[in-house]
């Protein structure tokens, strides 16, 4: 099939296996263009493994026959044919050594035999449990849960196990999710159009729903299904009603459809303003009975197509978004109306804290604490109020969103975004899971030492009744879905961490590059030391420091330090970076924004005091002379410019390593992301140029010697402009 | 690779396999998601023709090592590899039988002794010649050409031989296009939607462009270069002039550089106003000097980039885009400026002559005549005027454009449209090389009998220097790159008309169904009757007899036979159907508009005379009362909603034999079309019932006995509302 798709490369392979007598056309089929993601499935490498994985697994007991379990099913058995290239019988009795018992307690009549009780008690609803037994005196594994999805969940885990070369023998394996629901946030329009999206469009191919369904849509499902992702919020935040209308709810009836199976429920974001545009009514504010009523209608229509709806996600009072507001209402007023419409049937609200308004006197980064603390325990018992990671907007770095710890009686869900708006979009090698660690690691101190962003979203320290985490997808229409293949690793290692944040960055990147390029260790490593290294380097050549909101205008593409005069004071650089003659830095300490006031104690005197303040926090919230003295003994001028250097050196380092992977992994994968790092590198330069030199305006500093010069002055960087830039 | 769109419909082929123990896992990795089009190279099924094939190729020699001719060499490897499994050995001299030669003479010493030269003369810069010959006393093959083009041309013919099961032995074939331009237009816009595209987003990724060159550019050239297209325009004629920027030309040159070696040449389309809109000029006039330094400047910085650059396609006064004549000029004094400002480097202007206005008070149909016929003979030699093939727009069925025949002194480019904008989008079964021919083969009787359109376009008629046609593409993101899998036909067949539109629609259907989908002669002769067909059902339950322009309004999706009191009245149905209480039709000839005096008297004789006007154009030239007695001895109401009633009837059929192949073709395109045909089923009952319902209003007589009724009153139909249809 690939063979087409290869033809560029294909000459020199061919020469190569011409000569050396080993074509085999098989080969040929299956150029790696990313489609598979990590459920590639391909044959165990090593002979020995391969062996030893077949003894394991020579007869196949699958018990029940629910849409979820046959998806179960199915999956087992592709990824058993190419992994082990085996096709297991399968049987009623465990008659020999290596039987596979596949099912939930409750259709494994076997099973009750085995005294699992307490196991599947703490395992919950999504857990699953993996375990080495006898059974008539044969070796046999179960894998086993108290519903269908734990199963599910539980075949995928068992796939990962050989997709990354571990054992399968004694066996003892109980796991289950940390946190309710993980969900994609997909910013996706009716048009297909995707706000922030660089992998090209929305999946969702709306005009031939719900007639064709795009075997993809399966795909995407597995895919989800396989890190735990178990919702999936279909349209946009900034909304269109009409999704709500009959027309749309037929496509997304469908597409709930076959997403169910794979234990995924759907979700629709509402525009706060539908009564009045595809309603009728004359308001939409929330405390108006025939409003309710409105809601409660939509809402039990939505179930009559989707009976296990799960729900909605609310961006309102933001950014030119309608809401509760616009009647004199609160947020809670609002999120409450539509959390009482959905009810009865289960379903939930994510009402958004990203509020923000340049109306508004004070520093943004304060805004949302500021509107939502007072809201605190205020929410419906089906209410998240769904808080990014910083207070700002998903830059490459921020401090920790002060909500956190500071809504004990209303669960918070963590909003982390996937799609790189801030981090180069889908050109950029940029690992992201070093930076949602960053965050959920950091304490909070909202009950003394030990309280993690983790342990709030988890719910464990405020016990909450439920616990989320959204992601905001990079998936498009793109072959390899995220554009950048190591834009898969932020889906991967999103879903991974909403399942367990106890996981690290570098044990998820370990398995995702096992199952996505290669378990050659040498490979591995130097994939590893690629990816695990991206995100400080994004940092670097774009926002050191703490410095934030240093991008091109609107379509957020490039450096735009300069950007200033527009529209909200808000959407400016220099509203976030204050450079001038004296410094560099926002002042949110008590002789600034105060914005640091919104942190507990500790957090908050680490954070002031100039000497415990992380220096990759130091801009954000002081505001430095440039000849200020850095740890690095160097001013801090010099340190910022260091970083910037630093930053492309380490594209640099990334493309040599790189290259050196050739003939390691395939050709197609090789040469893409050859030609994405060079795209990085350029653009790198740009803003380390564009940085450093609108900087140097002010600092009146030279760069120090020894680096190279920038390649034009300032004024042709501040020139560039850019048009068409996706996403926007 | 592909097991993993498989997904779906593993679980029932693994049973069956698992069962027979016949799982060859490599069989997954090919499922038929489209992606290949007509180029899939499958093993030879037929073990003799195998066995026979394989003795023609034992050794290749090819020569030459031009970026063509690698092209050339990787294509032919590509195809014996799968096709015959096969790695024939390259050698410097014939030494057994079975030898293929290849190159052109120039770069071939052994064939200047075999006597081509005549054979060469013939088949001019693009043609091949592929012959058996004797060399060394051994069988030989040769594919030679004058050109590098050529060569690639003959390699890819010389595959489809063996894809379409032709015997290789006592070979002589000398082939040569008719036409001189062969050209696709693409619509697509710089922000990757695609006017009137229903295949997905723009192939070009102008963003990561030049950096990033996705292989699937290399499979866009193959795909063309396999059917002889030669050049394609890159931007949609509604232009925009940033495309004639330095930022955007880096990235024209990094796609010309792909096509290049596959002989096609890039174009592209400019804004007449593009002087003032980028070039800072108060006028775009085209008799102003400074205009036309600008343009000749601006020529020579694209040429800059790409030094073979083809020229361009203007659309101009047309639909709200600006042209000469708001300077007061005429069209050949604008596309004369732009033809000389590329003419010292071999460029083109493609001038469309699709113009019409509503401020024109006289019928649509014949304001292209009115306003080009004049100027015959004032163009520029490097200026075509592009024709559609018939004078309103890319209807289901329209009389071919009376401008064919009527300007001997300008060359005429064909414009035909392979996306389906008027016949169902892609979600619609439509061949539509039958419209292509019906127009092709008619008579303009221009210098008597037998002077078709074919002979105007070819250039054989009026001995016009250069001959073209240019195909409206079909082509998107979509992973099969036209969304249905039966468009892939519409290219193909698009293409080989271009090369030689004395091919029969049949002949080409044929060829294409074998190299797509089967070579067993059961199943390809169910597909065809299914795909030779498809045509006329559109044509039936959209607008049979002569109707045209019934579609939903500006989106163009649906029945719209209502549509009337819009923004501008030659973009309403009414305007088209004239339907009254007196009868149905537009009155085109000497009693009406008086288009019909366009065409040579022997047309306008045959089409004016109700006993020789051919049904299928009645109603484009006639208005004709509800009971006009027609050749069935039918009235026109009862004849009219039989072919409506007709239409649905030959859709139902299409399903019938299209269920019939379960099993002889692949899951997965077998389960797609089902799809999309039962989606095609569904609108054609929904135009059929709209139309026949809203023609009744006038007509006042019943549906004939025995019909099905519709299943609502027409209120319901005219209700219907569609929104984010895309393509618009």
């Amino acid at each position: 099939m690939q063979r087409f798709i290869l033809s560029a490369k294909l000459t020199i392979t061919l020469k190569i296996l011409i000569t050396l007598g080993l074509v085999n056309v098989c080969q040929y089929l299956k150029a790696e263009d990313g489609y598979r993601l990590w459920l590639r499935y391909d044959k165990v490498e090593n002979a020995q493994q391969l062996a030893a994985y077949k003894q394991s697994v020579t007869q196949v007991l699958f018990s029940g026959n629910s849409p979820t379990i046959s998806a179960a099913r199915k999956e087992l058995f592709q990824g058993l044919s190419g992994l082990l290239q085996l096709q297991p019988t399968e049987t009623k009795t465990v008659s020999q050594n290596g039987a596979l018992l596949i099912g939930t307690i409750a259709t494994t009549p076997i099973l009750s035999e085995l005294n699992l009780k307490s196991s599947l008690e703490k395992i919950g609803t999504e857990g699953f449990f993996i375990k080495s037994v006898k059974i008539n005196q044969k070796n046999a594994t179960i894998i086993t849960a108290n519903t269908d999805t734990g199963v599910l969940y539980g075949v995928f885990h068992f796939l990962k196990l050989i997709q990354t070369g571990q054992s399968l023998s004694n066996l003892s394996i109980e796991n289950s999710p940390k946190l309710t629901h993980r969900i994609l946030n997909h910013w996706d329009n009716l048009d297909r159009t995707v706000e922030r999206g660089y992998a090209g469009f929305s999946l969702w191919e709306w005009h031939k729903l719900p007639d064709y369904l795009d075997p993809r849509y399966t795909d995407y499902a597995r895919a989800n299904a396989s890190v735990g992702i178990n919702g999936t919020v279909l349209t946009n935040v900034n909304a269109n009603a009409l999704i709500l209308t009959p027309a749309f709810l037929e496509k997304v009836k469908a597409l709930a459809g076959i997403f169910r199976p794979y234990g995924i429920k759907v979700y629709l974001t509402t525009r706060f303003s539908a009564p009045v545009e595809i309603g009728g009514l004359k308001t939409a504010d929330p405390l108006d009975a025939e409003v309710q009523m409105w809601w409660k209608k939509k809402a039990e229509e939505i179930y009559t197509y989707i009976p296990d709806f799960g729900g909605f996600l609310v961006k309102a009072n933001s950014e030119g978004q309608p809401g509760p507001q616009n009647y004199g209402r609160n947020h809670a007023d609002g999120a409450n109306m539509l959390a009482d419409a959905v009810a009865s049937k289960g379903g939930i609200v994510m009402w958004r804290a990203f509020v923000y308004d340049d109306k508004v006197p004070d520093d943004r980064a304060k805004q949302a604490y500021n509107e939502f603390t007072p809201l605190n325990g205020k929410f419906r018992k089906n209410v998240f109020v769904q808080v990014k990671n910083g207070a700002i907007d998903f830059q490459p770095r921020e401090p920790f969103h002060p909500l956190f710890g500071a809504m004990p009686q209303t669960p918070l869900m963590m909003e982390f975004q996937l799609t790189q708006e801030y981090l180069g979009f889908a050109t950029h090698l940029a690992y992201l899971a070093p930076l949602f660690k960053e965050c959920l690691d950091s304490d909070t101190y909202a009950k003394g030492k030990g309280a993690t962003v983790a342990k709030v979203i988890d719910g464990s320290l405020h016990k909450y009744s439920m616990s989320g985490m959204a992601g905001v997808a990079n998936i498009g229409n793109d072959r390899n879905w995220t554009g950048h293949p190591f834009g898969q690793a932020n889906w991967y290692s999103y879903g991974r961490l909403a399942w367990n944040p106890a996981l690290s960055a570098e044990e998820i990147a370990e398995e995702w590059i096992q199952m996505t390029f290669t378990n050659d260790s040498k490979a591995l490593n130097s994939i590893k030391e690629i990816i695990m290294g991206s995100r400080e380097a994004v940092v670097n050549y774009m926002t050191p420091l703490g410095l934030a909101h240093l991008m091109g205008y609107s379509h957020h593409y490039g450096p735009g330090p300069w950007v200033s005069n527009k529209k909200r004071d808000d959407w400016t650089a220099t509203y976030y970076h204050k450079a001038d003659s004296a410094g560099i830095g926002f002042n949110r300490t008590s002789t600034g924004s105060k914005a640091l006031s919104q942190y507990f104690p500790p957090v908050k005197a680490q954070l002031e005091n100039l000497q415990t303040c992380p220096e990759k926090y130091l801009l954000w919230f002081h505001h430095l002379p440039w000849t200020h003295r850095m740890k690095s003994e160097k001013t801090l001028w010099e340190d910022l410019v260091g970083h910037y250097y630093l930053g492309v050196e380490q594209v640099r380092n990334m493309q040599k390593t790189w290259d050196s992977l050739k003939g390691s992994i395939d050709e197609y994968r090789f040469a893409q992301v050859k030609s994405l790092l060079s795209i990085q590198e350029k653009e790198a330069v740009l803003w380390r140029n564009s940085c450093v030199l609108y900087f140097q305006q002010f600092s009146k500093m030279p760069i120090p010697a020894g680096y190279e010069k920038p390649a034009h002055p300032l004024t042709y960087y501040e020139k560039l402009e850019y048009k068409f830039v996706p996403g926007n």
